[in-house]
């Protein structure tokens, strides 16, 4: 279904070429200032037609609230949000051969199987627009997220094809051991990130490099993949419900519901495989503040599904694009071998725009584990102490204060 | 929350020293002959104490049926499902050092924050044996998937430390991209697997390599991580609910949900990002029986969030396993810094009892994207014909029959 | 949350005097005919300023669908629906006093409470304008139901004040032992029901006594009850869930969620726990199609939370509405009595305006429930026959053909 | 399904006459002294056979906590629970009638349609036994409620038949007005209620009537309904999500989700249809502890859906029980008219027993709406605060405080 988040629920719609593409916000807390400035902003850094990298549809994806607030303070009703869709060009899709085929790798397929109909034109539900929604949501998320808490959650590119921004070495098969990347983790902002644009590769050579790919893939009307690598700082120890709902295993389904994701890995991740357990712990310590926690974080700030107030980190795979202008071999929906040569705008590369979109799912991964644990602390805090038998702590708020 | 799945849905309970752990599967479809007989394989298959590269704590995990069928039959009501916790050795973890230290990377530290309580001894609910009531539960939807689909579902060790079974290479930076590694996929088997015990991986030299590792990391009272190839043949076309529950995303969950898991990745995944468009590409074809699918499987048997009818596989990552014999610097619970020997009975590496939880977890998410598609495909069934005007293809069952 | 249904699920927005109210539709089945036509004439039924009786607030309530259809067809996406609010006079609500007091029995305080906030006039989202959405979703429901299975849902007032269509008396404490009572129900449609407004009893002489009393109250400055009567035809056998999800306990969910309700009874109700089991057993006969069914229909329906395919039919209570323009002593917000006369245009009586609210709630989980018999009945029916051993009987489509 | 609730979630298993009979409660707060003693005594009024008025069924009803504590402390996971079925005599239910007979208004019927099987001998799934689970879990939830806010929840029989503890008059078409009937609801206790056994309805002459009636339909082997009233005192103000969840609805829900029900009402109810608005509204004073609370409580406690601190009260119709041993003219499964004398044991009438029933499905309700209200609250205390240009209250804790 097109529903995310227990507490903290989005429901979005909207498919390529209809009237406007939204969502439905559904929990937020009430008493927070809100209005469009907000949420501009993200759905700025998200839309099409940023830079020559990225696809022309040119949209200017200005959001409007359409309830759920007054006088810019939400009220904790439902909160309402669309997008018109403006540069449809449904014609581009069709014609004589995009009618007739189904795009290899892309949903057209799968889709006409599923629902024995499917939009005409443009993926329809899998288009890429269908994330204005979550992007939209995601900028409230983080606004409480900020405001409560001072999450700073900041993605960016982290490679392009076989360009990356930390290779992995015989030393370092995850760049997790090794504190060059770990410090960048601590200090890289959005600001920064943008500089970079329009790839958003927060460092000179390998910007240039990665740039460089993407524009060959452009001119050959190929298209290559990349990796978004995300940090989320300063979330509160305790998030996360154990058994299903580890934090991880919500994170990593908010990223593979993003569309063209391939994979996902938190901390350490498939590197940290390789690295032996006497390595790969991380050793608890007390810090500045006069609490536990570790030296190292290989764990990526979770550890048995829940966090532990170090900063969350994880990366993010995206596949070539599907749509490409060069000829292809392939067949019909009549079944009839045929070549396609892909019209429409697309992006050659989809990871400069996914960051505001992982982003945005992160964000909303964490308002909704934060406001299940509010619930279970809240409920334990009124509870009679317990007489001093078990390995117990005191009461502690969410934010550890 | 302990609960998995909105169609068929599992519940489960207990932890490492209580009085038994189980499940509860609600929404089995009724009128399946089901016995004991057809869950405990797969419980065997987890139980610990296999062999030397295993915990040798000695459970038996014989399940018994609470419920939901009679004379062998599934009424269509809740099965409860229960087993004994028979080997408990609570003192194991006691004494003088494990009660003062939470372990490094592992759960202890992360419960007491969140909770304010822990179990006493072991890993309470963040021990594996958690995973005993998702293994039950997965027998019975593979008995489900078999019967009506002849789903086959195996997973198998793909990778121990740095010795993979299909190293990354310059030509072949996926594996998915090499037709041996497709041949394999298309014809492993259980027994196969099994065959290779205790490592589950189907490959002689690669297999005793692996074995060595473990060993080496064992002796060493270290630890170290792996792993996990899934694939799962034979899934009908359409399953998989576009926007936040695409399959792969709910396969991703599910993955990243199994205890120690860093990373998961479906097809081509994270070596599909250095593939070009026009090679990652699936071109489509036309089937020996007439139906469309694709020559490549980079896609993994997934488009747009939609099973394809190809086979669907992907990896998993599990960490080196935290609780090592080691000597280990860190702090105690009262934030003193000291040396930590953990006691208890643990595996050097995980990998091959995880072999059957991702094979229950993948049945679980399967059997619930079935049911999902199910439900719309009868819906869709029973409407009348539309007038000739869209793209439409004639309504079938989601097997593709 | 605003979110009803798990297969067919609604997501409403909107309070009374933001810039739109509206939903989401998602799970909707797709390839059926659909265009706003389908879905203005119940909204119609339903908006404010349709007699003398009720409010004067003129809202025109048309209906735009936003997504999920193309060329008129459900594409199996979510269909967002707007509707812009228009009539707004917000100034009539405040001033010197509707500031300064919560109304009486009215959401003002409650709100005020839970929130922190409120919306600064009128019900916010406590208004009766939040079920447009509800009414817009219902009759894509109702379609399909109609469409798939000749499913009729009429809805009517059967009491104001004390003035009911089938008052209780000694021989029978329930109407649903009067064969004149089950005749009414079923022959009744909508047309008739309509051609008693504005009050939309059908009886002449029981409706002109319940108008009267409408305008007496109406007259007086003060406000009045009732009860709505639903009954739903040629529901299939064999929906709701057992245990917490009987599908009357659905139905009781759904009506006391509209706003004013105070009760609601299945069949016999209330009245029925006066009659003795051997009479109030509903007992089995065979139906001229050959089927089993039941002579009488106390049950009204529902049998052990499932549907038993005779009519389903209950009442629901709906109170005097809260605001009244009489003066009421009472207590301002800062806790100083004082007198209250309410301002702002409000219904002396609700129950002519329920009516297609009800019938909606009713769409909604007969819905819900089809589709999840449908994921059961399509799962059960693949599976292979069961020896000849218990009491089965054969695979059968939900509708029971 | 057989789950109920979101934050504090209980999933039951078990039909009449299987191993046994249980459920899981997830969700429990961390932290509570919690043993079997803090059970059995609401097991032990609903489990069968306490008196000639109820089925001569006996089971001890031993319930046994499987998980989820500790040294009788709560660890905040899943708590599993079982209760052996011990006096099973499924033969009663075989031989030569009960085979061949869907017993009249029972669930036999439905749910051989449905399901296609059917447990060979009781109710199976719709037995009262399911309700042992609800019963286990309600006494957790009810402990947590009395200690953190001093939850008292009480349920009597407020009539059999024809006889009521407050009957209907002109004056009082509900007893919500009427002053005495608040003054009951205010200070009955289970001690009081319990001291009227075997009828639990706490007034000395209704009481004995009502327990001749029962012995009347008893010994003509027919049966009788009824209905039970139940008062939650000191329910925080501001539990229950607006829309489609509010507090009511959610208790309707769960009333009409218990076996044998047919109606559900709040407050005034049906009755309060009856009374004007001008008397119906229950106007705002000032109470003793300076706070705004109501003169009358017709409302029952909520407002808009949304608890405002008085006592919630609700009235819950029961209907003869099905199985009675008198001859009924019905037909076979075979669809042959016959007549049917129903065998096995079973209760002439069910609201004594159900008293501890709605207790439990009450709490859990509130339970459930109490954590979601804590999860808004605590999210909306850490904003900052507003400007001042709104009628906004400062934050408080749900209780008030």
């Amino acid at each position: 279904m097109s529903t995310w988040g227990e507490h903290f629920r989005v429901t979005t719609y909207g498919e390529s070429h209809c009237r406007s593409v939204g969502c439905i916000v559904d929990g937020c807390p009430p008493g927070m200032q809100l209005t469009e400035d907000d949420i501009q902003p993200q759905m700025t850094r998200r839309r099409p037609g940023q830079s020559a990298l990225t696809t022309p549809r040119n949209e200017k994806d200005r959001v409007e609230i359409q309830s759920g607030t007054e006088f810019g303070v939400t009220l904790g009703t439902p909160i309402g949000m669309m997008v018109r869709n403006e540069d449809q060009r449904p014609k581009d899709y069709g014609g004589s051969t995009m009618d007739l085929y189904p795009r290899p790798s892309h949903a057209d397929f799968t889709y006409l199987e599923k629902y024995g109909v499917k939009a005409s034109s443009g993926g329809g539900r899998s288009s890429a627009r269908e994330t204005v929604g979550r992007v939209a949501a995601g900028a409230i998320a983080e606004k409480y997220l900020k405001l409560s808490h001072n999450v700073e959650i900041v993605a960016f590119v982290s490679s392009v094809g076989n360009e990356h921004l930390f290779p992995p070495t015989p030393e370092h098969p995850t760049p997790s051991t090794n504190p060059e990347y770990l410090k960048l983790l601590e200090t890289i902002d959005r600001q920064t990130v943008d500089n970079f644009a329009p790839i958003r590769c927060p460092e000179t050579e390998a910007s240039a490099r990665m740039t460089k790919i993407v524009e060959q893939f452009r001119d050959a009307q190929d298209s290559i993949g990349g990796t978004v690598t995300c940090v989320i700082r300063n979330v509160p120890v305790g998030l996360g419900e154990p058994c299903f709902d580890k934090l991880e295993a919500k994170l990593a389904h908010a990223m593979l519901s993003i569309p063209a994701t391939k994979g996902f890995e938190i901390g350490s991740g498939f590197g940290g495989c390789e690295v032996p357990g006497s390595i790969h712990n991380d050793a608890f310590v007390v810090s500045a503040d006069q609490r536990l926690t570790t030296k190292t974080n290989n764990s990526g700030g979770i550890q048995g599904g829940i966090s532990n107030g170090a900063s969350i980190y994880f990366r993010v795979a995206f596949k070539p694009p599907a749509t490409i202008g060069q000829a292809q071999t392939t067949a019909t929906y009549a079944m009839e071998e045929g070549i396609l040569e892909a019209k429409g705008r697309h992006d050659p590369c989809v990871v400069p725009r996914a960051v505001p979109i992982v982003e945005a799912m992160s964000s909303l991964v964490i308002m909704d584990a934060l406001m299940a644990q509010y619930a279970r602390e809240s409920a334990k805090n009124l509870l009679p102490p317990l007489p001093a038998t078990l390995p117990t702590k005191p009461a502690t708020a969410p934010n550890g204060a």
